[in-house]
């Protein structure tokens, strides 16, 4: 008897497996939660919804509402609960109850008892939930998972299957019901090893965004510096030595100030470490020897810094054409000035330049999305990130000296002896961009290209460019 | 013999399980497809692509062009394909032609069958396509299936595995050999149980964006609400009142008044039923009852109406752009006002919380897509949507304070004795923040946790404000 | 024994199926990579990270500093590393040096042998790398796979199991090993058949957006064409006759009148092959004749056609939104016209057309993303991409004739005897416009419908419309 009809539910094996090799499972699939909570009814709905059967025990069954669980769930207390489950029992109580189910150690023993707790914080010492399960019960078979999944993608159903489940166990066989059991229920299983890795798994539900807090406190104080800067050389100097009060820049026109050359110089820290990095091949003459750690981790932080450069384009980009909607509101525009064509040209240069680099980037952030950038190839990712990046660079540095014209050549631009923002925005760009045309020259090109396909220099590091 | 090169398409059995448990399958298997219309032929291509052998039978073989069907396919009559498929037999013909193949019922008995049939119409009773396809052939394993995936799909492949098929059964080892074709076939198959499923898969087709439906009447009827009430206030009764003719605001100046109206409302909306369900929560001291099922399906729309209210805003700041366009373009300016430093303050900070504001959606929009929600753990996305919401709700109620600035303590402000519009709207947003910020309180906050921890107060509901 | 703790990494059986099925590969799951390179290092990060055992054979066992390969991973020599692996072996070596393997021919017998080679060109004939490979061990089990992914995806892991493993074998027994491992690694394996299909898979890592070349051209072409007619017919034409200096145009107001232009036309192409394929079809009466290549071709470069459009028009209103900036921070603005309501009328028609054009384009791109449209059904998306875009095409013309006003029948408009460039990109979509609401004639739709439900004509094909 492999199907039985029950309610609406279609009940059936979730063994992929040949049925001779799991027999004692196959007449009874039947699958149990400990627990009433949240997690609970959200697994057995999920549970349900897959066409398993589902017994739910709970410390105080009369307590639980009626209409809480779906009618297909049988509600028992855990001893009963327990004894019907044949294979798979979910621990979806909070692990400081584990001991309280000591009691019924002989009747988890030879079962896989699914651990989904989370960690308590971020950084405990000591076992993990999983493992603590594991010391209590030794002889069940205890696996580590689904902890990942949220009640409302259990409730809702990953309909893409894209939402991974992390699994990890001691134990094969274990890992592998859990597995065929997390694919009938349309998600994505991803094997961690074994039960050591669940304090990693337990700890991903508490991560906030840990690779954005670098980019972002990076980005933070190069606003902080040039904010600090406009206020500085626009403001209070001006205040100060000639009493012209213009605090009402700090608002809008001082942020705007300060966006672009944040995005600037941001996107030319997406690019440097990459160079830094050809640059230690070529030195060393290998690419065998590790990069230091900070430089790993710049590499791996480049997306969140471009997407944070973008996001800064972006916002200046709305900011400017913005300004002019508060001078026109008040009627402020005069015809004070004759046709400058010099002008003229200047304008448009540097409009067109910052619309077509804001362009550019924009694709390279929609490039960004993890759908999109799934559906390229490794050359096709690089073209566009690096390719387009650099494009992106280029227009954005043309942007600012189009801007900047020849009045960098003029006194009048250094008043109190200190140099506009756009001017210190635009020296790293610059350097970013110099130290790449160099590595285009013929003989560096070719020999970090051999470098990268794995020859080594067997002379001293230093000689090569003899 | 597991293997056999036949033109350029590698033929090998498709299943997974190991040689000795599905013996007639291994030595040869054939796949049928009955029917010779689209949806056939693209899921011939895709079955040939994958590496398995496909008969297609046909009731007239002789009026199929050559090369409609690939060249690895063989064409046969109806009977000839049956005879020729072991295990799987592909029923993609209209559901009307069913009882056409009662002759050929003991040559498909102990075959699976797979109705790939879509609904007629929405709202039928009776029995579905695949049910009334069980009764016509008992004696055969009739899987529903691969009716949701387009011929489209079929013929391009799922390039990157995330297209569902959604199948179901009342035998088991019909589902197992479904599931393992669909995935060789490069799509995700997901169990939806026993074959009383098949409705909701045969109707699945036919749905037309439900989540979006109830999101947009609502939005629309707040915008039919402001904009009807700005033709009112601002053309209606200055017309009749003064005769003043403006008219021409129709088209845009309206639109832009209405939409953020809109925008603003509907982003209350969409933090209103949270706090409904946490003070429904206090009230009842436990979060075992179940929420009103108005409120449920209102919770499940707020991404929906998120988006929306992005879309308004962004129309809005685009509209906001264009208008001094035409102001310009007509060279209606004049220099009539002198320096006003309040109002330079007041559209400063106006602009400054808008553009903010939209930005912030922006960011919340861009969390919505699959892709990138499917990156985030829930903490993640909680912080991104509720935290950074009540951010872009704060910055937009600030945007429209600072729009009005003084100015509704003024006679002026109300024509006819009635509100501007933006008075109206900045109302529900500012109830649900004040709400919002009375759960932060302590003690309101505390019992809230441990309420969403899964305590109960055991005293009587209404008496914890005590 | 199928699991033992070895240094923090758990090691167990990759296979799926029965214990008993595969008695050797469970004792001894090792897998051997054979080479040093990149690849080797991430290939062997990912699969000790997945809980397999990896032994890495290499040439020179000395050379490979300490610390490249994680702990886990024991390094020998190539024979050494052979003869640890029982089923598979990663061949992570250049293919040039594939012969260099040749003494390991019967230490590889029997063994599945991985090629993770990519072409070295795009267009090379003879055999594959695979193969080659094939024909050097004769007794091993190739199959080719693993190169379509990056050394960076191997490091990271494909976390949201979306990354396919393109596969192909003649050994079934092989396939089905690889097919394991990569699903235990956490990709997608995607099966292509044969090993013929090596030079497919291989060359896939070089392809770079083949399907955007043909739009990109087009759209690179046509915005020549309206850039070059509008050098002629707004700079040179009035220079050569009236001296008239207007070269500064060429930076920002041209490109701009010819964005608009190209955004239209191209707009206009996506939709054109639809109408053509429908016309053809009712022409000939059938749905079973094959469209022409050229038209196939055309139909499934429609997405991005659609998207060049949309960048088209997004850069349109960004550069619209830029022009009033040039004039207002030249103050040129002056008070010379009087009110003119037909005028205001005009200009907020076809403002409000514009942004509503470029907000339902918006959507429309967003509906090409593809986790975006992953979740649509086939319904919902021909109403997205279907009807919405002709909302987004006709909102496109309006703008386009609003702005045209009745200009175009005054003989002013003419210069030079030739028509303004938007009088030219509004001629294809207006004939697009209009054939398409010819389809929606009652016997042209019903005739229509019924050939794309299978249908045919037995008449002659020319005779439908007596």
């Amino acid at each position: 008897v492999t199907g039985q009809q029950l309610g609406n539910v279609q009940i059936y094996k979730y063994s992929e497996g040949p049925a001779d090799a799991l027999p004692v499972c196959l007449t009874s699939p039947t699958v149990a939660i400990l627990g009433s909570g949240d997690f609970a009814r959200s697994l057995a709905l999920r549970l349900v919804a897959s066409g398993v059967r589902v017994v739910v025990g709970s410390r105080c069954v009369n307590r639980i509402p009626s209409g809480l669980f779906p009618d297909a769930v049988e509600l028992r207390n855990q001893e009963g609960a327990v004894s019907q489950a044949v294979c798979l029992v979910f621990m979806a109580l909070f692990p400081e109850h584990y001991c309280s189910l000591l009691g019924l150690q002989s009747a988890l023993a030879g079962k896989v008892l699914v651990d989904v707790s989370n960690a308590a914080e971020m950084n405990i010492h000591g076992l993990s939930n999983a493992e603590r399960l594991a010391e209590l019960f030794p002889n069940s078979l205890v696996v580590k998972g689904f902890n990942t999944v949220s009640t409302w993608e259990l409730q809702t159903g990953a309909h893409d299957g894209s939402r991974q489940v992390l699994i990890c166990s001691n134990s094969t066989e274990g890992k592998k019901k859990v597995v065929q059991l997390a694919r009938q229920m349309g998600f994505h299983p991803v094997d961690m090893g074994g039960l050591s890795a669940a304090r990693e798994i337990e700890v991903a539900p508490l991560r906030l965004l840990p690779s954005w807090s670098g980019p972002v406190v990076v980005t933070f104080l190069l606003f902080l510096f040039f904010y600090g800067y406009g206020v500085l050389l626009g403001i209070l100097l001006p205040f100060l030595a000639q009493g012209h009060n213009a605090f009402y820049r700090l608002a809008l026109d001082l942020v705007n100030e300060s966006l672009p050359a944040v995005a600037l110089v941001t996107l030319a820290l997406v690019y440097f470490p990459g160079l830094f990095a050809a640059w230690l091949q070529l030195w060393s003459g290998t690419k065998y020897r590790r990069f230091p750690s900070w430089l790993d981790n710049w590499l791996q932080r480049r997306k969140q810094l471009g997407l944070l450069s973008f996001l800064g384009a972006a916002l200046h980009g709305v900011y400017s054409l913005c300004l002019p909607l508060r001078r026109i509101s008040l009627h402020r525009i005069v015809n004070t000035e004759p046709w400058d064509e010099l002008g003229v040209w200047r304008s448009e240069l540097y409009l067109s330049c910052g619309v077509l680099g804001l362009g550019v980037l924009s694709l390279l952030a929609v490039t960004s999305l993890p759908s999109v950038g799934n559906t390229l190839n490794w050359r096709e990712f690089t073209f566009v990130q690096s390719g387009l990046g650099y494009i992106a660079l280029t227009l954005s540095i043309m942007h600012t000296l189009f801007f900047g014209w020849d009045f960098a050549f003029h006194i009048e631009a250094y008043p109190f002896y200190m140099p506009p923002s756009y001017l210190l925005a635009v020296v790293l760009p610059c350097i970013v961009l110099v130290c790449r045309c160099f590595l285009l020259l013929p003989c560096i090109f070719t020999r970090l290209t051999r470098i990268r396909r794995g020859w080594e220099s067997k002379q001293h590091p230093c000689s090569w460019c003899n």
